[in-house]
């Protein structure tokens, strides 16, 4: 089997053959393919979004998803829900010595097809190799720029009366890495969520809606999410527990290893903090797409001047909702 | 001592709290401070240059830098050289669990050191924590954009008569690097010459000298970018052996180890290709800052249409220059 080898993070010849071999054989556009140490482009805009992301996934592929797919899709996301078109990526691999050069391949093969999904372009890149024992497996860090086309959206923007919204089921991403770790994935058959999500988002923006604030609920998960915009905008969130959506398979998961759902990651979900008339409008949007069929209102922001998260029981009962803290998941993402 | 722990990089309490101790604290600046899912900033132009680079050099602390100085300097770098006002960067730490919490603050420390030399601001960022033995030690990747104010530089832009000029000594970076792990650095006391090089070449920019390529001779050494340069422009490139300026410590090293000069790395100076009417301008300009005392030309692109680099001794022997090949440094930067 043909491997990785120091030599080609070497900056020599070895690295000239991996680009052409794997990078621009599979990523090949004008801009990548003159390989010069920036790549330039043109935006249509004077204001910018900007994001990086490192994935340490391990796993690095997984029911639903791969290590490539993922650093595409998250890139895409972070700047999808500050509002901008996601224009641009850079990819930086970091791999084992030894590494299956097949699996790189496959990688790159999945980064494009989710590129393509979110007409992105990968334009520049770098690869280095870690000697064996310095680093287990792949990591790649993707950076990302886009062109901010709707203004506004903050962790500090929510207001009394907002609706919470979110896009989908959660968790399914954590629970899946977590069963493929703890040997039980066979059982359960849990698929990641991770998708981009920048057509949907799109689909928001348009509505003409007054979006408060978006985010994709990853490392942290939702409990996370709304904790910092609780704390940002200083509102009371209430969240209606039965409204969250978790599959069966996620909740099973959860039991068996202790923990909360609403810790878990995502990386195919957005929520979506809206006016409370424009709620309906939203929800209407996001069931018509395949990425928002299960979206709907979990909850509200129901004061202001102190941030904190309330979890409603279908019995009424109001507890706070805890953000993730400790150990949590290496390598989850 | 304190140290990183896999919390830190969980999304939860603990991430935040490194964020506010260590990256806010030396960091801060109004669109970082925001801390959302992208960096939202206005460009004055609508050309953008866009780079990325991870860098795993090790040790991470060496003579004359650390990680962090040379994870800002080589995409500062990247950016200058092609001609680009290096405006805002991301960064991306991915760091082992039990890495001395002290160390990541010295790290980050001389990033903004560096990074205030070039007026450059890094506005983004994310943290991984990988589990003790998944890796050793420290990564960071970083990315850039900025606004590109000279165009048309390019490796496929040289032209017959066109002057190559290097701003100083080469493979002070790749020597440092491997006396330190060879034990012989207290011998010869080497430094690296990593530096951010924006001021040197926007003051290169400015003389309006007609200039055909620009790139910092990092992974690959000198030999690799006149070999690139040579391939790339369909160009013969003559060097003149006896003008590559290299320190004594440096030919020392190579001499110790069987390595060549010219496939060191250099993460402080910039190789120029020049029309040969503006030659002794840029030298001027180089020579009057102290990054570029040393500089000089070095040789000439003599020919088109066949690519190659020759190397001319003082005795007008001539052989090729080899690009470098095979394992070389790993981890070198």
């Amino acid at each position: 089997m043909k491997r990785i080898l120091l030599a080609h993070g070497g900056g020599g010849e070895e690295t000239r053959n991996l680009i052409n071999e794997v990078f621009q054989k599979h990523l090949s556009n004008p801009v990548l393919d003159s390989l010069e140490d920036s790549a330039i482009v043109s935006m249509s805009t004077e204001k910018i979004a900007f994001t990086t992301d490192s994935f340490t996934v391990f796993p690095p592929f997984f029911n639903g998803g791969d290590i490539g797919k993922l650093a595409v899709a998250g890139t895409v996301n972070d700047l999808s829900v500050m509002g901008a078109r996601p224009g641009y990526l850079s990819a930086g691999f970091i791999i084992e010595e030894g590494f299956p050069y097949d699996d790189l391949e496959k990688i790159v093969k999945s980064m494009k097809q989710e590129a393509t999904l979110s007409d992105v372009m990968i334009i520049t890149g770098d690869t280095k190799v870690m000697p064996r024992g310095h680093l287990n497996g792949i990591l790649i860090n993707t950076s990302g720029i886009g062109e901010v086309v709707y203004e506004g959206l903050s962790a500090s923007n929510l207001a009394k009366g907002d609706r919470i919204i979110i896009s989908g089921t959660i968790g399914d991403h954590g629970a899946c890495i977590l069963a493929v770790r703890e040997g039980i994935d066979f059982e359960l058959g849990i698929g990641s969520d991770c998708q981009a999500l920048w057509k949907l988002i799109e689909k928001i923006l348009n509505t003409g809606a007054d979006l408060h604030a978006m985010r994709d609920p990853t490392r942290g998960g939702l409990a996370g999410v709304l904790t910092e915009w609780s704390d940002q905008s200083d509102v009371e969130i209430e969240i209606l527990e039965q409204e969250i959506p978790v599959k069966d398979a996620v909740k099973g998961t959860c039991e068996l290893l202790g923990l909360e759902p609403a810790h878990l990651a995502s990386e195919g979900r957005v929520v979506i903090a809206v006016r409370e008339k424009d709620a309906d409008k939203v929800i209407e949007v996001l069931q018509t797409h395949p990425s928002g069929k299960e979206a709907r209102i979990i909850g509200s922001v129901i004061a202001s001047g102190e941030g904190r998260v309330i979890l409603k029981s279908s019995y009424n009962t109001r507890r706070i909702m805890e953000p993730p803290s400790g150990e949590l998941l290496p390598r989850i993402c």
